[in-house]
């Protein structure tokens, strides 16, 4: 008996969970191709319930700080963007893009290091165009302190030497210990009280499938812009006040489906 | 290189994070058994979300749910609890307990019919005891209407004749399907506005790894009461106060967080 599961090519682009179904797909056949952890699929479902609690698309808020993270990306000396499992199996085109753009390497850094891990992650980016890419050479990488996990390996002329670094999807310890070292930190999570988004400097409460293509676009712009301009931007952000609105519109949705949610029995 | 995961047995006890962590590994290991679908996964991963939300424990609007649920499958004639995949790796035991003190069988229905899962779950539900045991001979399966996908195929001596079925971690379309058969629905959702928390008559959000003790022991209690005095129960009960009730919990809580999360960086 064949499995019975209606995958991304038989499920009817009209389907109201589309998207989302669309983006499990392919963290499950990431699992497959070991890019993708087994507690990475928990994760994605992590992701799923804070992104329905957000009703499943980008708030105005979340577009502000998506604006200010690009601009901190395009006047660092030195910016990484940093690339996981998930990420890689969800957005690895973006993920390129992005790094042309905004003239910042992808560096892989992973929390379970299983034998082979790394060098599925490299193909999948390479697959996606790939040029600039550090930490596919496990035999290389230095070990930052403060951190006790596998993630404590890094890329001598990556995240070692950066002064921003681009995390989505990130665990708390790395984002406080990246921070410990002085680094700034732009945090994509949908969990708007992570640690790694109370850590943050400028963190981006939404989904990363929604966010790494309206950075792209927004990088086009900004990088027109003088590098003061982009100072001032990153200057007036207030990460405390963001997560705090983030918090209140969640709230808002949770009253509105306090009656709205009972319309399906009328 | 060996994968580095502190799994449940090499977690300490002490660790914050140590019951979500020894069930997460429980899920995983399920995965591995063929118990749980990969789905399963994203499924937990989502409720684990939705239980941060609620602060990991069981509220007392959770605790009233849970003791009018009990009434109910007392009062029942015909009571059912319907396991899948994610209960049969997470509770095993504690469904063969509940089964035997309200005397109601358990009955296998999954959602993913991949070959060898309604064994593996079979037998991980004998290891764990269970003698009353429906749903196991996918010959004999009828179908119920209303219903497209692999859960329409019922036992013909469980669901198919039931009057009330418990079902802990449901998918919407069945809970749904079985309201226009005309049955009673207890559901078990940590999502309070999942479309199976809506259609259910008794909806208990909280943890299935806490509720299932707590029905145990309860049953114990209220089986000394009289039948008139736990349909009362039952007749008073009203669920969509129950799931307002407990939005606003969570309302209350992510103000809290709105000036708390921010404590871990003073």
């Amino acid at each position: 008996m064949k499995e019975k599961i209606n995958h991304d090519d038989t499920l009817p682009k009209d389907h109201p969970r589309y998207e989302s179904l669309k983006y499990r797909h392919k963290i499950i056949e990431g699992m497959k191709e070991i890019v993708v952890a087994e507690a990475g699929l928990i994760a994605h479902g992590r992701g799923e319930c804070f992104d329905y609690m957000l009703g499943e698309k980008t708030n105005e808020i979340a577009e502000k700080a998506i604006k200010v993270a690009v601009a901190l990306l395009l006047i660092s000396e030195k910016p990484i963007l940093s690339v996981n499992g998930n990420t890689a199996a969800l957005v690895p085109e973006e993920l390129v893009a992005l790094s042309n753009v905004v003239s910042a390497p992808l560096e892989i850094n992973i929390f379970y290091g299983k034998e082979g891990r790394v060098k599925a992650i490299t193909d999948a980016l390479i697959k996606a165009g790939a040029t600039n890419l550090l930490g596919t050479d496990e035999s290389k990488m230095v070990e930052i302190e403060e951190l006790s996990s596998n993630r404590r390996r890094v890329d001598p002329n990556g995240i070692k030497i950066a002064d921003t670094v681009f995390v989505p999807l990130e665990d708390g310890d790395r984002t406080e210990a990246l921070k410990k070292l002085g680094k700034k930190v732009i945090a994509v999570d949908l969990n708007p009280i992570s640690r790694t988004a109370i850590w943050a400097d400028i963190t981006i409460v939404d989904n990363i499938v929604r966010v790494l293509p309206k950075m792209i676009k927004i990088a086009g712009e900004l990088k027109n812009l003088n590098k003061e301009e982009l100072r001032k931007m990153v200057k007036d952000f207030d990460n405390k006040k963001n997560i705090q609105d983030i918090l209140e519109m969640i709230k808002e949705h949770l009253e509105k489906q306090k009656e709205g949610a009972f319309k399906i029995l009328e």
